[in-house]
């Protein structure tokens, strides 16, 4: 049984390109006991992938001639568990690549319904857990407050806009470019949305929001954490969770001065999405009926085929994706 | 009615310096409906005041000629208030001086009883109620926990490592020179103290504590933010309270790379203590039995006449005050 995968080919110096990728194909070795094989149907990309492939995330690094690590929807093709049968719908760490084989122990069930599955790579998944842990779970956003939100239509961004929405909040979005933008208020319900290629961001949320900010949820880190951090309200809760801003960059930028959080009597959070696992199906059983009675939306920018995953990689790096970055594979 | 007092002469470059200020007599004004007129008892000096007199401190601007101000405990000489009687011990943002006038509003009254009068400028008053509300109200500290004081002796520091220590912690204190670390471990009960003017703070801290810190109570910013940021525990607490180390800079420093926070799934608080006045009652309460019962001791370093604040002012800038400054004026 041979799976094709999606292997890092050289590590990026910048932006990534698709030279820095290769399609390969390697044989699996046989199922082992307790073991199942895997047929991936979709395949999440995400902006932690960068600090992977740099050697920097938590989770581990990939270097070149490794295959590119990933949390993929797939169907049970055989089973050695009795955990599963084939033809099953799980959620697992697949990987950019066809076939994998995984311990039953790190396979979960994907729910059966009238849901997309991949909704489950996005506003369903980690994504979306992301966003529910920082915003609700962290922020705790109060009804009438500014929230702001950076990479304003993306997997994470587009859940947590949708969801401070929801709480009865003031949502002002950050986006590149006109066209993102008008996802972000036309279809997404956000108040407002920034275009940080239109100008300073911090005059135009001046503009937008004299008053300042209530609750970022950070995406981006670097300059734009400045920014907003000498924008902030009096108890202002800030969540750190990505770090768009230094993806390309060899070193770690400096943070904000302290004073700016003293002066706002702010609540900062790191947020790590993997402390949440034990509480994602309380997240589920919030998010999914939202989604089922259209009150969130969840836009996908879907590729067909694994070897357009280093394209489409490509592009979210570029910040060019229109919302949640979803291979279909199989 | 004559006052004496301390103006600022000159604003400092850099670390201060006896000559940054000036004694001065001045003319009070007639004691106006509802005012009293105060004799200063003690004076409170602080490390937020050179904040002050750089114009950067939210409570305001101290400008050359201006007289110094700052907290004091004060007896009541007249009075055309109901509120208070002549003889009266109050609290009052007196300022370095021997006399002042205040609306009736603006006093509080100093609860009578065996603790001397001036434990309301320390232990029982600014800087105790700071240390209570950091430690106490935001970082939450567990019994077992590792807890980081810097300014260990000094009138927040030494408050806030007795209270650690008396909710069970593992408390280790930061302070320059052998004298205030022997201070810190010998009479305050820190379980070690580090000198900063001995070798590297952060390799000092590995070898006390390898596994990192739970809560780390920070007074200074700067360099040492960013050491600690390095070496904290999951799920740790960072309460931002006051940058010495940038009080003598022209401008703010930055502070340390996010990803520092992501990685410990940090919590980290902005603290402005006059934001918990309301919950002083709760803190005194708190802190009065055991400073009765000896738990908590109150190390001043107090000098004698308002003529030797100046001086006072300049050692505690320079890090060489033993204890909470506080002027002996009348």
């Amino acid at each position: 049984m041979k799976t094709t995968q999606v292997q890092l080919a050289s590590t990026p110096e910048g932006t990534p390109t698709e030279d820095n990728f290769s399609l390969v194909e390697v044989e699996l070795p046989s199922l082992g006991e307790s073991e199942v094989l895997c047929e991936t149907q979709y395949l999440s990309l995400d902006p932690y992938m960068r600090s992977q492939i740099s050697g920097r995330h938590l989770s581990g690094a990939v270097n070149p001639g490794q295959g590119m690590s990933g949390e993929t929807i797939a169907r049970v093709l055989e089973s050695r568990s009795e955990a599963f049968a084939e033809g099953d719908l799980v959620r697992v760490m697949g990987g950019w690549q066809t076939h994998s084989i995984h311990a039953a122990t790190e396979v979960a069930p994907v729910p059966s319904g009238d849901v997309p599955a991949s909704y489950f790579l996005s506003a369903l998944g980690m994504p979306g857990l992301t966003a529910y842990a920082g915003l609700i779970w962290q922020a705790k956003p109060q009804a009438g407050e500014t929230v702001l939100i950076p990479a304003a239509t993306g997997g994470v961004g587009a859940v947590a806009g949708q969801l401070a929405k929801s709480h009865g909040c003031r949502v002002i979005g950050i986006a590149g470019g006109a066209e993102k933008c008008r996802i972000a208020t036309e279809e997404l319900g956000y108040d407002a949305c920034i275009d940080r290629l239109a100008g300073d961001v911090g005059e135009q949320l001046d503009a937008l929001s004299p008053d300042g900010v209530d609750v970022f949820f950070d995406l981006v880190g670097g300059e734009l954490l400045h920014q907003v951090s000498q924008r902030l309200k009096v108890g202002a809760r800030v969540i750190l969770c990505g770090m768009i801003a230094e993806y390309n960059a060899k070193e770690r930028m400096p943070g904000p001065p302290p004073a700016l959080w003293i002066i706002a009597r702010a609540t900062v959070y790191g947020l790590v999405v993997y402390d949440f696992e034990s509480r994602r199906q309380e997240f589920v059983d919030a998010v999914a009926p939202l989604i089922d009675a259209g009150t969130l939306l969840v836009p996908e920018d879907m590729v067909e085929g694994l070897a357009n995953a280093p394209a489409l990689f490509c592009r979210l790096m570029r910040g060019e994706n229109r919302g949640k970055a979803v291979v279909k594979v199989a």
